[in-house]
């Protein structure tokens, strides 16, 4: 009878700066001091049971000090506690606090935090702004950049959140001196990724210094730091919304995902990812497009970064075969792989394709021999 | 020790059309054959227990034999289902279903469907598309235009949520038909609001057609969802963030939520509205910017509506004054109100500024006196 059309086109700038450094505490507060969150002075500081002690409470008291208002919400550290009850938690509590829409989120510690926090942020009073303190190599490698946030589900990780983006990240390699090995290891999974989708230089790098990044040398790892923002970057600012290209950063995580889930998260996401790795590695070598030696290339670097390269004995094979299926790449039904191409560089199917459909059968028997 | 700049400057395009008409069901099935929905083929109705019957059921049939994929997902009527538990079953649900990241919600129903559905859209696979189809005149009033979702929460009400546009929204106002009497009346209290701070001519067509709204004449209601369309994409168009003028959408919301949530949803949410209208319109007396003629004018229209215009007796009134902190207008803990100007117009404070702080004494001495 009668139509109206609402124009909504408008320019949207969610620009912001990753401080990459040492112990960046006073320049998170410089910051703020500086009109960082606006005209807020009111801080939620989301951290968990690990970073409360190493930092969420030294920033929370140093805002305090600093004059502003700011409480502390702590949830138990692990992936397990990236659920919509933790979220619904945090919430209630922030609620509980009086917080409305006049606040500012500030996450601090690795991927789960900021992931968790940074969701929170985006529905809290329809969106606060939030800042991210990354205290691990997995969220400098992994959640600086890409504003991705999610939580996960009994069903599927990751595929309940939304794209936010901070108005600041901060990567305080100090803070990886914190973390015990096999955390520094499942963080070098995603920078081992980056460097097999994007860039054959930082996979040699990586080869060369990985005694100096295990013992985290400042120096090497602020370099990997940086070579994972720009990596991550070249390739979310040409597809912000993952149609495409920023699939590529997916390589790993078919069978990554399936793994960490079926594991119950015994796994560390950077371990699943690694396995998840060798697997595609494997299928990439199956359809011609990298030599035994690439392949044995990346197995080696995993090695070396004290990565696990093979399914654990107690992983039930055929659940990992069905739970590929909860991928957020699968498409009517079918499963869809991005391929590494060399070291380096990925295939692109058609333009601005990076995942080809891949036979059940074809996975099943990867997944069957990989041990 | 170093700083990356991440740019992310673009250009958004959440443009949409409103269709208005009786029975539009087969328009809705066109568009999507038409593209409404891009490739997509994969469409998860989600609907309520009333309109399931009415609608939903309907609608889904009609996908179906158009050859489309698609699932009913269907939850109890009523604003108490507005929760993020029900978010988290519509979730569980259509991941249960394999619902991935390549489908479309279309939500059939009011405002509480809408506001839920277009929820669950923003963050189901971070974002999927969605489009609305109204079945309501509270959500043809107060949904259609504005990009707000949410959920209560114990705490609050709307206060978890984020801005997601629909593709489209289809206002079949022969669905008001199917409505019962109080339903109708609490939908025309958001039209009433629209009319108070925007349109006196608004207020004076509802003034002189409020027999033909009642009894759903199809013109009559087709005017004024096209006119409610109209005032709320004029607010919402200037601001989309809800940072100044958009809170003028606000009035008789500050008491009318609170009223809403003290009440247990006994009142339905336009008929705690029409209460916080009236109170409203005694502050703004006081206030010196409307005449007692104004005030009694606001007053008996929202009786012709067949709204309630007093606070019920069940109500506790302290409860009530302590739940108005948990307003989004709330700064600093101090209590902000939008103030009408006569008919037809809002009280700009400061440039930009459409709510002013109100004393509690002041506020609670409006609720203790309204009956």
């Amino acid at each position: 009878m009668s139509r109206f059309k609402v124009e909504l086109k408008k320019i949207v700038d969610d620009s912001y700066d990753i401080e990459i450094g040492f112990g960046l505490e006073h320049t998170l507060l410089t910051d703020i001091q500086n009109g960082l969150a606006g005209a807020l002075h009111r801080f939620a500081v989301i951290t968990d049971s690990t970073v409360k002690d190493l930092y969420g409470d030294r920033i929370y008291q140093m805002l305090l000090e600093a004059g502003y208002q700011a409480d502390l919400f702590v949830f138990p550290a692990g992936e397990t506690s990236k659920t919509r009850r933790t979220k619904e938690q945090l919430e209630d509590a922030m609620l509980a606090k009086g917080y409305r829409r006049d606040c500012c989120i500030i996450a601090v510690g690795g991927g789960v935090v900021t992931d968790l926090a940074g969701f929170v942020a985006g529905t809290y009073g329809r969106g606060v702004p939030f800042i991210n303190y990354a205290t691990t190599l997995l969220a400098a490698a992994d959640a600086s950049v890409g504003g991705k946030t999610a939580v996960d589900t009994p069903l599927a990780t990751n595929l309940i959140g939304l794209f936010n983006q901070p108005r600041k990240v901060y990567l305080d390699v100090a803070a990886w001196k914190t973390l015990p090995a096999d955390q520094v290891s499942s963080g070098l999974a995603e920078t081992i990724k980056h460097a097999i989708i994007a860039s054959q230089e930082l996979f040699q790098y990586l080869d060369a210094h990985m005694e100096e990044l295990l013992t985290i040398e400042p120096e090497a790892c602020a370099h990997i730091a940086q070579e994972n923002c720009k990596i991550k970057y070249q390739v979310v600012m040409k597809d912000e919304r993952e149609s495409g290209l920023r699939e590529i950063l997916n390589l790993g995580h078919t069978v990554g995902r399936a793994i960490e889930t079926v594991s119950g998260y015994r796994l560390l996401h950077g371990e699943a990812v690694s396995i998840g790795l060798v697997a595609e590695a494997e299928l990439a070598l199956q359809l011609g497009y990298v030599t035994e030696a690439e392949r044995d290339a990346v197995v080696s670097l995993l090695q070396k970064a004290k990565l696990p390269t093979g399914i654990p004995d107690y992983i039930d094979r055929e659940e990992l075969v069905k739970k590929l299926y909860t991928d957020k790449k699968v498409r009517d039904g079918k499963l869809r792989f991005v391929i590494q191409k060399g070291i380096g560089n990925v295939v692109e199917f058609e333009q601005g394709v990076f995942a080809t459909p891949i036979e059940e059968a074809v996975a099943r028997e990867i997944i069957m021999k990989l041990s």
